[in-house]
């Protein structure tokens, strides 16, 4: 039974989520639907990163199980000719080991954050960024990220509905660049906590705003409370651009 | 009677094209409508371009007249306000003499066309680019643009329901690059021809694909002739990204 490995790019703001939910839109329904109407078979994905509504990704990646083996070239232009009327592509298929899965083979995950800074809001970017419109110091936002980077407990950073056991990660990057009009936000882990890029993004845009000291971050990390967070970054800037296997 | 500079981004693929029509969703006719909202006045916009149905702009610019004088941020906060239900958004206003006019006075055009150059179809950027499988050869469509370059009788590349009195126009700019997986075509001159630069992309994306050789950009131009032009680029992929004035 031949094992295929899907990389997706998706507009989140065309779905509640990722993942499957009856009477409801998501990205993981809409794949798996294509995926019967091209052969049939009724199929559950595995995913990378189940993420939130209005997230999205410019590299998803999942895994799932045909009973034949079809060339991958062929299951990729059929499941995005199935797509067509969706806001999901597949950007890459291959077949990989029957041991390989999405989420449990994963050693990385890498997500980008997008904010608009500059007076006049989006038009061709609504719902793909956060506007901000006063100016942002990208370097202080930086030099405060650094105090995030390494092993930490990232409670202070964590959604109170988060499933994960424990809040102790390791964060590998954490990166603050002006682009032209924009301000991204780069970030690397093994894993992270449930909303912990965008709560990590929101409390580095108040310092970005000069409303915290870059060394305000160091002190809401050691606090390992909720409450000392910044207010959480909205969904619309943020993409799953990419996950790491060995 | 003070005179009002815009500079406005909009997702053409929301417009039928950027010109008022009665019963038609316009560019013109959105910012026409917040400018009434905002002060009770009907005003005609002048604009330095004149975009066709599903092409973008990330810097046209218009003017129009007010009987009285607001500050410049208090129109661009307002007419931001009236417009956020639309896909256009004001970046800019400033006062300008009564003298200037945002076609009349502009002294050069500006546009990028983005081509996404992948197996995946788009799907954040689905509507704002062109989407071509085969891998394109960005460097000998860079080779064959530089023959456009100057001045010429641009009739091949020109719509025939173009209402410009003459098809001689100089171009000062044409460049091919790749960004990753996009192929970006830049082009700029003080004024085009109708349906010019997508006329251009065209017959150059039949250089990328290697259907054509880099010379026969330079021949086509020559034949002063319609038919001799590649097929043309959809308005898609295409920005009006400035607008230059003394």
């Amino acid at each position: 039974m031949p094992r295929y490995r899907l990389t997706l790019e998706y507009d989140g703001g065309a779905y509640n989520g990722f993942q499957v939910q009856a009477g409801q839109p998501t990205v993981q329904g809409a794949v798996e639907t294509a995926i019967t109407a091209f052969c049939g078979q009724t199929i559950r994905l595995a995913a990378a990163g189940r993420t939130d509504t209005g997230v999205h990704a410019t590299g998803q990646v999942v895994t799932f199980d045909l009973d034949k083996a079809w060339p991958a070239a062929t299951v990729m232009n059929a499941l995005n000719a199935h797509l067509v009327q969706e806001a999901v592509a597949v950007l890459d298929c291959i077949e990989v080991d029957p041991e390989f899965h999405a989420r449990f083979s994963a050693t990385g995950r890498r997500y980008l954050y997008r904010i608009l800074n500059r007076p006049g809001r989006p038009a061709l970017d609504q719902g793909r960024i956060w506007h901000i419109r006063q100016p942002m110091d990208e370097a202080a936002m930086h030099r405060a990220a650094q105090a995030l980077v390494g092993l930490h407990d990232f409670t202070t950073f964590r959604d109170v509905n988060c499933q994960s056991k424990s809040p102790v990660k390791t964060l590998d990057i954490a990166s603050v660049t002006r682009v032209g009009e924009e301000v991204h936000l780069v970030f690397a882990a093994r894993s992270f906590l449930h909303r912990q890029v965008r709560s990590m993004t929101g409390t580095l845009a108040q310092v970005g705003l000069g409303r915290w000291q870059v060394s305000d971050v160091a002190r809401v990390l050691a606090a390992r409370d909720r409450a000392a967070c910044g207010p959480v970054a909205p969904s619309d800037g943020l993409y799953l651009t990419g996950v790491d296997y060995d």
